[in-house]
């Protein structure tokens, strides 16, 4: 590039609301990434970017830049489709758990490169590495050959995927700058497309549990994801989906792999089974496995009730340095909290919500999640919401319980409670609703 | 104070445009100025600030923290009442130095505390050390002394008033933060408030060759000024001024300190003098030594014609280090470029207009001021604008000379030649008109 531009100009002009060039969009990711760039510049373009956005030629190019600022995988090797999914984070959320093995054992190879937990939201790795033995940071050669021979291999980010993300996402945090469609979309994607994927499925959560309150935000953020997938030429769709209340049943790290090997088995809650299904399915039409949704349904349903999932995830967790029986005996291989600690109703009626937010923060009292980067995770400490929505539940009966080590066990129970509302009084139980509020394809 | 604001809290209410509080607005400017606060979140709150404005109320708390961020100079031991003047910068603005001598010689304290130049805007710190052996780095109790007993010192601002400034000022150059109305009043007022005057009045120069381009920039930091002073319990008055063209004749550092002495001798060009004596007169009124303006015009002419202002900017120079034969034989004293370069009119007609901007970056290229902030300046070099808006010239007239030492001199010839605009014809002459554009009290 013969013309170097000034960061000044760059702040400038993004501060009067002009957009940004392409080279001048990829100078700044660059001296993001090899820190070229001082702190207070990034700091300034952050908030700029905060109150006046990117626009859609912007956006695709920052996302980009990202990408490139770190290695890119090589998947060509690998003759099947590459699709991965990812979820902007939710209580309960462990349908990767079940989901990935179940559209590998569908032919597909998934590439999965997750994150952690921190706040009252889970992540993938956390629960990955309640499996005695599970290992999470493989090389990436390695990892290519475990996705080509198994279709499957979950991993946590190195260094050098989207090391731009990396700086980004931590000057964010400070500065205020995290609630931000373009910030949060490219931060998602530059990690997704460095895993050399050909279509994506992002599961956008909305709700009291999820980082977007409104369907209004998650719409624009799905819109902004699918914006950088056009412009990177790779097939992404997002489904809206609820996250007011936990996802399922379990809420933990060792207690949410219990529960998606029930689901990989043909059984676990009906909501769990749903989100698997339905993100599966749309996974296969992306992957070109399948023409139509219900098609790929059918399929996914296949790969759980007749156990091809569940067999190819012993084998990713036997390839990863895990415990293999856990498929068999989750209860036996999986750490177990020595003590428990029953919630009960003080009131008959229905169950119209469980505060997933409040069950979150339960979780982090116990010891399951972070609240800083830097906490020790307890993986066998949880919650069981055993009284879901729309169940009817009388005086006295248990609703939830904690498995804990006493540490924050009362707080927890204090909070498991509160997150409860019953309506009371005569009605009866009603069905659950779907938890798929929309499709963006 | 109990509670200890988080900094994104303040920068996520900045952000979203809420008013900030005013703990948290001294919480703060005390962590720009101790440095407990990182460089990434100064920049963001800088830019968001930027965006977001500050009210009123906010203005006065955020400029009287910055005052408190260092020191405040106590002049309670002076009888007399203290008032400044400020100006937003020029071209050829010397009007300092012949205004603080002529207001001292009216009965008012002068506490003058300047900057140096920097682009194509002079600083007066850098004129008085055109006079040899004049010393701007006295300690500040001298500084309070040579007030008491002269009622004039200018010095150079230490590292203890306002510290939270510097800081904000250097990070506001590199975050693209200049160009806003509340941070530089804020700035200007802080310095100012920081010695301890009573009054203030602020010449806020509107055009080409100030950093102000419009009236309404212009009107905008002239209100914020006074809102910043009426916080501060302080009486300020702003004179909104037309800085299209260089003020009078002498563009550089030794020529324009000969134009002020000229001044001071009751001559001079008549813009400078029409500008000393209006803001001197403002000053007065000011500082409660006469009621009206006129009336303070009469005793600033006196002061002018009379050499009051003369011999006690000799007794400052003395007792600064200087040679105060400097107003005796200013061109005996002060150094001398050793070449002079001519710029002849190429038609006839009516200068029409002479640009202030074209001729600073001319004055810049013969060095006689700064493009970065560690440059040296060569006091001698300068340019003098011989013909005058509305003045009448003929082909090979001279019309400006320059004072150089061969560095720049051809860039400066062409730049200054290109500054001129003629407007070619038989018409006459024109008087040219007041640079007062108006006045908010």
């Amino acid at each position: 590039m013969s013309h170097t531009p000034l960061l000044t100009d760059l702040l400038r002009k993004k501060r009067d609301g002009e957009s940004l060039q392409p080279d001048e969009i990829r100078h700044f990711i660059a001296g993001v990434a090899d820190d070229t760039i001082p702190d207070y510049q990034v700091g300034a373009m952050l908030m700029a970017v905060f109150l006046r956005g990117l626009d859609d030629g912007e956006l695709g190019v920052w996302a980009d830049a990202m990408v490139h600022s770190g290695d890119v995988l090589d998947l060509s090797g690998i003759d099947r489709p590459k699709v991965d999914k990812h979820s902007t984070g939710g209580v309960g959320d462990k349908i990767s758990l079940c989901l990935a093995p179940a559209v590998a054992a569908c032919g597909v190879a998934v590439p999965m490169i997750s994150g952690r937990g921190l706040g009252h939201s889970g992540g993938t790795l956390d629960k990955l590495e309640a499996i005695p033995g599970f290992r999470v940071d493989l090389p990436s050669d390695r990892f290519i050959e475990l996705v080509d021979q198994l279709g499957l291999c979950l991993i946590g980010q190195t260094a050098r995927l989207a090391p731009a993300d990396r700086r980004l996402y931590a000057l964010r945090d400070v500065t205020a700058t995290v609630e931000s469609i373009p910030l949060i979309a490219s931060s998602i994607m530059s990690k997704k497309l460095a895993e050399g994927i050909d279509a994506l499925v992002l599961d956008c959560k909305v709700g009291r549990g999820a980082f977007m309150k409104t369907v209004e935000q998650a719409r624009a953020l799905g819109e902004a994801i699918r914006v950088i997938g056009r412009a990177a030429g790779k097939r992404v769709s997002v489904l809206l989906t609820e996250m007011d209340a936990p996802i399922g049943q379990a809420v933990g790290n060792a207690t949410e792999v219990a529960e998606a090997i029930a689901v990989l088995r043909g059984g676990g809650p009906a909501d769990t089974r749903e989100l698997t299904v339905r993100l599966g399915a749309e996974m296969l039409v992306l992957a070109g496995v399948v023409e139509q949704q219900t098609e790929g349904a059918t399929r996914i349903e296949a790969a759980l009730d007749g156990g091809a999932g569940l067999a190819l995830f012993g084998r990713v967790v036997e390839a990863q340095g895990g415990d293999p029986r856990v498929i068999d005996d989750p209860d036996a291989v999986l750490p177990q909290a020595p003590e428990r600690l029953d919630i009960t109703a003080s009131v008959a009626g229905v169950v119209t919500a469980v505060d997933a937010l409040a069950v979150g923060h339960a979780g982090l009292a116990l010891g399951a999640g972070r609240a800083r980067k830097e906490d020790q995770i307890d993986h066998a400490a949880g919650i069981d919401i055993l009284a879901r929505v729309g169940d009817r539940v009388e005086v006295g009966q248990v609703v939830a319980r904690l498995r804990h080590r006493g540490r924050g066990a009362d707080d927890a129970a204090d909070q498991v409670r509160d997150a409860f509302t019953i309506a009371t009084g005569e009605q009866p139980a009603r069905a659950p609703g779907s938890r798929i509020i929309e499709e963006l394809r």
